[in-house]
C-alpha cells in the first residue's frame, strides 16, 4: 500500500534506489504461455538508458536485464516474473554535499516530512532511475499486447515551445534520433535549443505524445476505473508529469458539442468508423475501437547547475548549486517510460475485461 | 473489480442507474468518531442537483439523502456508511426512442461492446446521475478532512473561451451564482453565451479549478500511487473530463528549470514557505505543505438537440435528434463533483499516510 | 479496507447494523448476462431467517429482498447489483440494559477498544444479522456458478457431540428439517438435546459440512491466494467459526503419506479420477477436479440466558443475564451462510482464473 | 492478482522457483524507521533451511539473505525492501524423470490444468522452497512487531499421533531440538517414529501450534477481514496445511455456551483479564487483548520413496517412485514458516488498525 505496486490483475511491483546495489520489478499475474524475448526488454531499456547522446546524463550503465523467475523454456509460466537490473555506476559519496539540502523541484523535502529518513543519494527511491524497472516490466506487457495486435508508439511531441509539425511526421526518428522527435526540422531546432540550455546550466520541459493502435472496443471499466482515468494515473506516476490529456484534451473545453461529438458511420465494407476522434478512443471510460491518443506534459528537469536558493535540514536558508551534468530535458528518455506505463495499464485491462460477460466465461470453461 | 469502488482505505462503492429506483454509496473505512452532519451532505447534493437554474436540466428531484448505517448518536462508528438517494423523476419510457441508437459522445457503443447488454434509459450507469452518489460520499470525506483544517474549494474557471479574471475573483459567487463562476463579469458573459448555446441546441465545454488549503506536508505515496496521480485518476473518472493539470500544468512544458523550481525559504517567524507554487503543492507524488492547485478540462455536453448522424444496433447509418432539454454546459454542476473526488482522494491518503513512520505507530499503540 | 468488502473481481460489500433501518449488499464485478431469479435469492434468505422453528430466534422478519440496480430485463448488466433488506423488527430500546455491558463471547469489548464507540443494539455490525446480506449476495453468486454446473451443498454435520451417520444420509432433510441435518436419527436426537439446552438456558456448538460438485480442475491461485486459503478465510469470516478443515483435515496430521496421497487413475471411459479424495479437491491451492469437501466448526451461541459474570464500561465487575430468547445453536441457520461464502469465493475465482493462460485470452479477444 | 502478493498495507510479494537462479520477496509498505537486523533474518532462514538434521532434506544451501533496497544506515526508509536468496544447489536435470508425471499429493496436475505449462523441476513455484522468501519477509515483520512487544512463538505440537504433553513443556527445545518439539519425551518418541518412516520410505503429518503474546486489544477488522479469518488464510496458504483452528477450535463445536464463554474480570491491580481463553484471543474478528492461540494441521509429505500409481501427461496410468531423500515430516521446518505468516498478518493489521478512530489521526496529524 505504500505505492510501489501497479495494476490489479497484471500487477507490477518495482523496488530499488538510485544508488543501491540494484533495482527491479516483479510482475505477478502475467498469463502463462506468452513467448518472452529478453532482447526486446533490453532494447527498451537501452532507449531509456542515459549516456546515449550529448543531451542526456553521461552515466554509463549497461542496464543489463536479468530474468530470475517465471519463464520456462522461453514462455511465461503464470508465476511471478522477477526482473533485476544491477546498478553499476554507484558513487553514493558524490551526493554527500546534498545530504542536508532540500533541492527545489525535487522530492527531498516531502520525503523527509513523510518518512523522517531519506536516502539522499541521487534522489534515492524518487530518482528517475526507478523508471528503468517500469520500462523492463512494460516491455513484458508489450509482448503480451503484441499477441493482440495492440501497438503503442510514443514520441517527443515538444521540447519547450518547439513542437513537431504533423506534416513532417517521420516515425523513423523516434528510434533513430536521440531526441525521439519525429520531425527533422523540429528536432534540429530542439537540439540547438538544448545546447544553449546546457551552456546556461538550465533545463526545459516538453511533451510526449502517445498513440495506441489495434485497440478492441469494449476495454476499460466504468465509473472510477475508467480506462482514461487509469492511463492518467499511470502517466502522472512518472515523476515530472504535470498534465495529461486524452483526445482533444485541453481544447475540448473550448469546443462546442456539435464539433466535439464524434459521429459513427458504417463504411461500405461494413466496418464501423468514427469520422473524427476527439474522444481519443475512449468514451465513458471504455475504448471505442479507435486509436488511443494521449499527451503527457513534463516539467523541466529540476536538477540545474545554476546557483539556487533553498533550505537545509538545520532549518537554514542557503544557496547551493548542483554539480555534475544533468539532462537539460527529460522528455526524450521519458518516451519509452510513457510507452511502458501505457502498456502496463492496457495489459491489466485486457485481463480485467475478459470477464465482463458471462458468455465469455462460458466459452472458456465449457469449451 | 468492475470499477465502482474508489479508494484503498477510505473506500467508496457507488451503485445505481439513472432510471432505476435509487442510487447510493457505501463508505467502508471511515474512521470512527467523525461527527456527521447530514445537512452538509444535503447541501452538497443541492449544489449538484439539476433544475436550479435555467442553464441546467430541469428534472426536478429532491435528491434527499438517507443514511442507512454506520452512524450512531451522530458519530461514525467505523462500520460502513450506507447512503441512499431515491430516483424520484424516473420516466424510463422517455428513452425508448434511443434504445437502439449509439449516441455520439456517449458511452452507448462501448458499453454495448463490453457487456452485450445495456440499460439505455438516460445513460443507465454511465449517466451523470451516478455522480450524486459521489457527492454524498465526498461530503462525508469533507467532514473528516475538516477536522484537520483541510478545505477544498472548486469553481468554474472557464466556460468555453470565457475565463475568470483572477483580479476580479469573488469567492461568494461560487455558491450564490448558478454558474459557480467567481468573477461577475465573466459569469455575465458566460450566461449570455449559454443562452445562445441553448437557442442553437448546442453545448460547450469548460474548466473547473480546485484549490486545497490546510494541506500537511508529507501526504501521498511514492512511485505509482503518487498523490497527483491519484487525483488525476479521480478527476478523469468524472465522465466528461479530457485533461487534468496540477500546478503550472500545461505551461510547465514550456518553462525553464530556473523558472519552474519553487524555492523554499524560512520566514522570519520560522515558517517554511515556497516563493512560488508551480508544483501545485506536490513533489515526487507527496504534498509539500503548499496549497494544492488543480484544473480539470471538460468536454461539451454530448447530448445536444441538433440533428446528428450515427449508427444503430441494426448496423445502419441513421440521423436522429435528442429530445428534451439538456444542460448546454456541464461545468457548473461538476464543480461539487470535483470537490467530492478530491475529498475522497485526500481522505484516503490521510488514512494511508498515518503509518509511514514507525514513530507514528508507537504514539498510537504505546500511548 | 475496514473489512466489509469481499472478493477481488466478484466483489461484495455488505453494510448495515442489526437494529438500523436496513442492511444490504452491493456486488461489483458480476459479469453481464447472468439471468437473475429474485425468487432464488428470497429462498436462501428464508433458509437463514429466524423464527422458522422452535430452535431459532422467534424474531419475525419478512427479510424481503429488493434489487435496486444492476439488473435490466431480468439479466445482470455488469454494473453493481445493489440489494437491500429492510429491518422490520427493530426494537433498539430492548438493548438499553446491555449498553454498558461487555458480554462474554461477543465482540462488545474488542469493538469498544478498536473504535471507541459502539452500536450496542443487538450486536450492531457484529450481529449475525449481517449474514443475511451475505446470503443474498451468495444467492447471486450461486446463479452464476449454476451456469457452469457448479453446485454447493452445505448441511448440519454435528450439533454438539451428535454427528450424522453417513450411512443414513438423507439429503432432503437439508431443506425440509429445521435443523438442516440430513440424518433422521441424528436430527431427532439433536432436537431433544436442543430442547434441553433451551430449558437450561444454555447453548451448544456444532459443525457444518459443505460439498461442491462440478468443479473444473485448475481453479485457484498459487501461493498466498490458494483456493483453500480463501475458502478458509471466507468461512472464518462467519462470526462463530473456530476451525476449518478441508478434505481429510484434522485427520491428515495423523496419516501416513502412503495413505493420504490420492492416486490418479484413468478410467476405461477415459475420464480421470482420484481413487480417494483426502485432498478435498484442492492441491497446491488449485482445484484438481474432484468435489470440494469442507467443514466449519462453530462455537456455541454466546447469548445464553444463564447469569454470567463480566465487566462494564465503568470498569466494574458485574453479574448479568441476557433476556429474551436466543438460538440454543447457531449451526442450522449458518448452513446457508456457509453456502453463500463458498459461492462468493468460487465466483471470484471463476473470474480470476479466466486469464491464467494467454490462449484463453486469444479465444476471447480474437474470436 | 495471481496470488503471490500478501497483505494490504504491509505487502509482501514473493517470487521464484525451486530450481531457478534465485527466490525473493519484496516488502512494500513497511513503515520507515524500523531498525533492521539482517542477522535476525538469517537466523530464521537457518531454522527453515534443509539439511540441519537427519529428518530433513539434505540439500545443502547456504540460504544467504541479501537486502537490495529499502534500508539506509540500518533503518527502513519506507520504500520497498527487496530481499534475494540465491538458489545454490540447483540440479534441474535431477527432475527430468518426473517431467511427465503428475505426482499424487502434489500440485503438478492442477498447475498443468490451470497454466498449460509447468516448471516441473522440484515442484517449481509450488515447491516448499518458496516459503524461504516468506520466512525472510516474516523476519522483517517480526522486527516491526517486536517494537510493540508482540512476540510470536510456534512449535511442533504433534508428529503423527505423538503430541507434546503441556506438563513437560520445555521452550528451549523449540530452537535447540531439530524437531522443534518442546517436550523431551515426545521429541524422543517422534525421532524414533521418523526413523521408521524414513526406513519405510513413508512420511507422516503433524501439527504446529502458535502463541502470540503482547497483543493489544482492538486489532483486526470486522466482517470479512476478521483477524482470525486472515490468520486462517495465511496458514492455509502454506502448502500442506489441511486444517486451522483458533482457541478451543475443533472442541468448541462440542462445548456449551456456559463453558465456552470467557468471562472478563478486573483484577485487584486494575488489569482486565479473561478467566479462560477459549476464544484464542479474538472475538468478532478483533483481538481481545489475550494471547492468540492457533494450530495448523499438516498433511504428510507427499514425496515418498515407495512405488506409487498415477498418470502422466500422455494420459497413461503408470507406476513410479520418487528418488532422492525427502523429509519424512514437514512440520519441524514449517514451524518458522507459521511464525512468518502470523507475523506478516499481524504487521499488516497493526498498520491497518492505526486509523480506526479519528482520535488517533488527530494525535498523528495535529501533534
Amino acid at each position: 500500500m505504500s505505492g510501489s505496486i501497479f495494476g490489479k490483475h497484471f500487477t507490477v511491483t518495482t523496488w530499488g534506489e538510485s544508488h543501491g546495489p540494484a533495482i527491479g520489478a516483479v510482475i505477478d499475474g502475467c498469463p502463462a504461455g506468452v513467448k518472452l524475448d529478453q532482447e526486446l526488454i533490453q532494447r527498451d531499456l537501452d532507449r531509456r538508458r542515459p549516456g546515449q547522446s550529448r543531451y542526456a546524463t553521461p552515466r554509463s550503465e549497461a542496464d543489463q536485464v536479468q530474468i530470475l523467475s517465471g519463464v520456462f523454456h522461453g514462455y511465461t509460466t503464470g508465476t511471478p516474473v522477477s526482473i533485476l537490473i544491477a546498478n553499476q555506476d554507484q558513487k553514493p559519496s558524490d551526493y554527500d554535499y546534498l545530504s542536508a539540502v532540500f533541492r527545489p523541484g525535487h522530492a527531498d523535502y516531502p520525503y523527509q516530512q513523510k518518512y523522517g529518513i531519506r536516502d539522499y543519494r541521487g534522489g534515492g527511491r524518487a530518482s528517475g532511475r526507478e523508471t528503468a524497472a517500469r520500462v523492463a516490466a512494460g516491455a513484458v506487457a508489450k509482448q503480451l499486447l503484441a499477441e493482440f495486435q495492440i501497438e503503442i508508439t510514443a514520441y517527443t511531441y515538444a521540447i519547450g515551445a518547439i513542437e513537431i509539425n504533423p506534416n513532417r511526421f517521420t516515425p523513423g526518428l523516434i528510434i533513430s534520433h536521440p531526441l525521439a522527435m519525429p520531425d527533422p526540422e523540429a528536432a534540429a531546432q530542439a537540439s540547438q535549443f538544448l545546447d544553449r540550455m546546457a551552456e546556461e546550466k538550465n533545463s526545459v520541459g516538453g511533451v510526449v505524445a502517445c498513440t495506441v493502435t489495434g485497440m478492441p472496443a469494449g476495454l476499460g471499466e466504468p465509473v472510477f476505473e475508467k480506462l482514461d482515468a487509469m492511463l492518467a494515473k499511470a502517466l502522472f506516476s512518472i515523476g515530472a508529469v504535470k498534465a495529461v490529456e486524452i483526445g482533444s484534451g485541453i481544447q475540448a473545453a473550448r469546443m462546442l458539442g456539435s464539433e466535439h461529438n464524434d459521429w459513427y458511420q458504417y463504411q461500405d465494407d461494413g466496418t464501423l468508423l468514427k469520422k473524427t476522434n476527439h474522444a481519443g478512443g475512449i468514451l465513458g471510460g471504455i475504448s471505442d475501437g479507435s486509436p488511443l491518443k494521449l499527451k503527457a506534459y513534463f516539467k523541466p528537469t529540476p536538477s540545474i547547475g545554476q546557483e539556487q536558493r533553498s533550505v537545509n535540514t538545520s532549518q537554514e536558508n542557503i544557496s547551493f548549486a548542483i554539480t555534475g551534468r544533468h539532462d537539460p530535458v527529460i522528455v526524450p528518455r521519458a518516451v519509452v517510460v510513457v510507452e511502458a506505463m501505457v502498456a502496463l495499464t492496457l495489459a491489466d485491462y485486457l485481463l480485467i475485461g475478459a470477464t465482463s460477460q458471462v458468455a465469455n466465461l462460458r466459452r472458456l470453461y465449457k469449451g
